[in-house]
């Protein structure tokens, strides 16, 4: 299993996927403001993974208290320290509100069992993203005949989550279940997580992977030579509307342009019910000098205008389907999830 | 003006475009090979451009030559290692034969009256080139409303061609019309023409400019902050089929989604009546180095499987309009394109 993110010695370990894969270094934190600081670089990144990294986070802010009083001011501030790193991805207020819900229920128990108990929940969070993964992977893997040739954006893979990955995790499942498929890692500017992150994950265990600009997808599409589309999700919203990295929306239009199937892998924690449809997202606009520079290097004029929206938003319907560890929605995805989400319930 | 090419000294002097805009170097070319080389490698790129360095590579390969005797063989030699350079862009064949015609016409008056033909002729494939570009500016700036938001793809500027540009020759035009005019430029990877040389040409003249990432245009425009699009092409067969720098039909089709007019800017010499549609059109394939590395920083994994198409072909039904020297050819191309060649023979 690939090191995303680890808890040891009271501290959370991150491999630092802004070196990736030119080295394979580690963040060391030993305090939650460190964690926030890792999440708004991304160093972790990915939904699931914040919202992993987000309730390590939490547990280490904790960890670092020393006395009873004021705990639920001290847990506040951890709380919105880490709640303000980034705004899209719904997995870290999904997580953050799972911490806040054991420390509400075991704050007066004293701290040390109250820094057992949010550890313990961190460590159910991580475990039980593994197994979703699992479980997507295990449900996506039929949709996909031998021989298919599947384009991926951004990583979704074991990076991105606590390990194996949503749409990764699909493809590993795919491929263990000895059908052939080549993936088509398109590079993800600005940030290169296809480039860098899919292409160092897929390499390492043998999976065909084939590197490509985010500009040919429409060419190859056109030549006959994908067969279909998988990415995760940021959030989703209960029509099933899906933002994700900037760029995926595009390739959502081109798959359908030449009738290819565009599915989307996402744990159920992804799912924001809360909201009505993707309008309601907030996208995130990250730093000009992410588009202008890479590694340092200016690609540009220094000081050109820029934009850099960080995700966006693809409609309900341009998606096939959306596979989650519960099974496959199908749409119309507004009843298809509610279906899902009380099975989860149950 | 800005300095693409230009014969100086019986010399071939190319700005160099693989080190703009961090610096302003020029290649010296004192013979053909030389030439070849630097249309191969990239110094100059654009179709007009190429068919431009053509004409002067052929020239310069003549003004190499001491005497009478082998003429005819000698030009040959000379013709098909220029030929070669790049398949893709017709105007390097047309300029090529262009300067055939004029060699076969005074190839028995003598070497040095032939090397003064074909000067001229190189010469006049210039400044043709500019007069055209202008004129491209004359008919196209009507199409283009105050306050308009325009993405471009690529560099179809001065620097791709003898001077003043394609479609940013048509931006040019509506700018100095006294229209406002902002232009979103995508990177356009792996060769960064967007990011490098069309920010380089509008900053430099206060035209607005905005970078973005090649997968960005699909978001702005669904939020409606794209009006038009307009690109060069580098082969335009009889029916309006269009082969442009990769990514151009992925932003086609998501022009065409979203009601967007989608424009090519063009000189007649790009059109290859020969060819019936664009499926007949050679697209040329890369090194994968060009999308693994950028100025020698590796992105991704070393050997990862790449692929690298530099261009595509965009079907005449995404085409809005394509914009020549003699005027606008609408939809259907075929008879639209046949009236202004005839418009050309008068």
């Amino acid at each position: 299993m690939l090191p995303t993110i680890a808890w040891k010695n009271d501290k959370v370990l991150m491999i630092d996927q802004r070196k990736l894969p030119g080295e394979e270094v580690f963040v060391e934190c030993s305090s939650y403001i460190c964690v926030a600081e890792a999440i708004e670089k991304m160093v972790i990144r990915g939904a699931p993974a914040i919202g992993v990294a987000a309730a390590f986070g939490v547990a280490l802010g904790v960890f670092g208290l020393k006395k009873d009083q004021g705990l639920e001011q001290e847990f506040d501030r951890i709380y919105q320290r880490l709640e303000k790193t980034r705004p899209t991805a719904v997995n870290l207020f999904w997580a953050l509100e799972r911490m806040k819900k054991v420390f509400l229920a075991n704050s007066a128990e004293g701290l040390s069992r109250l820094k057992q108990r949010l550890l313990d929940e961190a460590k159910n969070i991580e475990r039980e993203d593994v197994e979703a993964n699992k479980m997507i992977g295990y449900w996506g893997k039929d949709l996909f005949q031998d021989g298919e040739t599947v384009l991926t954006h951004c990583n979704a893979g074991a990076l991105a989550t606590a390990g194996y990955g949503t749409a990764l995790g699909v493809i590993r499942a795919v491929f263990e279940s000895g059908k052939k498929i080549t993936v088509y890692a398109d590079e993800t500017r600005p940030f290169l997580q296809g480039a860098r992150l899919t292409c160092w994950e897929l390499v390492r265990e043998n999976i065909p992977v084939v590197l490509i600009t985010d500009n040919m997808s429409g060419y190859l599409m056109k030549k006959g030579e994908i067969s279909a589309v998988i990415t995760g999700a940021d959030r989703i919203t209960r029509n099933g509307d899906a933002a994700n990295k900037i760029g995926t929306y595009s390739v959502a239009v081109l798959a359908r342009e030449h009738g290819i199937p565009f599915y989307i892998a996402a744990p159920m924690s992804t799912v924001d019910f809360e909201l009505q449809d993707g309008d309601q997202i907030p996208i995130e606009e990250r730093s000009p000098d992410e588009v202008r520079k890479i590694s340092g290097l200016c690609l540009t004029i220094e000081n050109v205008e820029v934009r850099n929206p960080a995700f966006d938003v693809t409609p309900a319907e341009y998606i096939s389907a959306i596979i989650t560890e519960k099974g496959v929605a199908r749409p119309p995805f507004k009843s298809s999830l509610a279906e899902l989400r009380m099975d989860l319930q149950d």
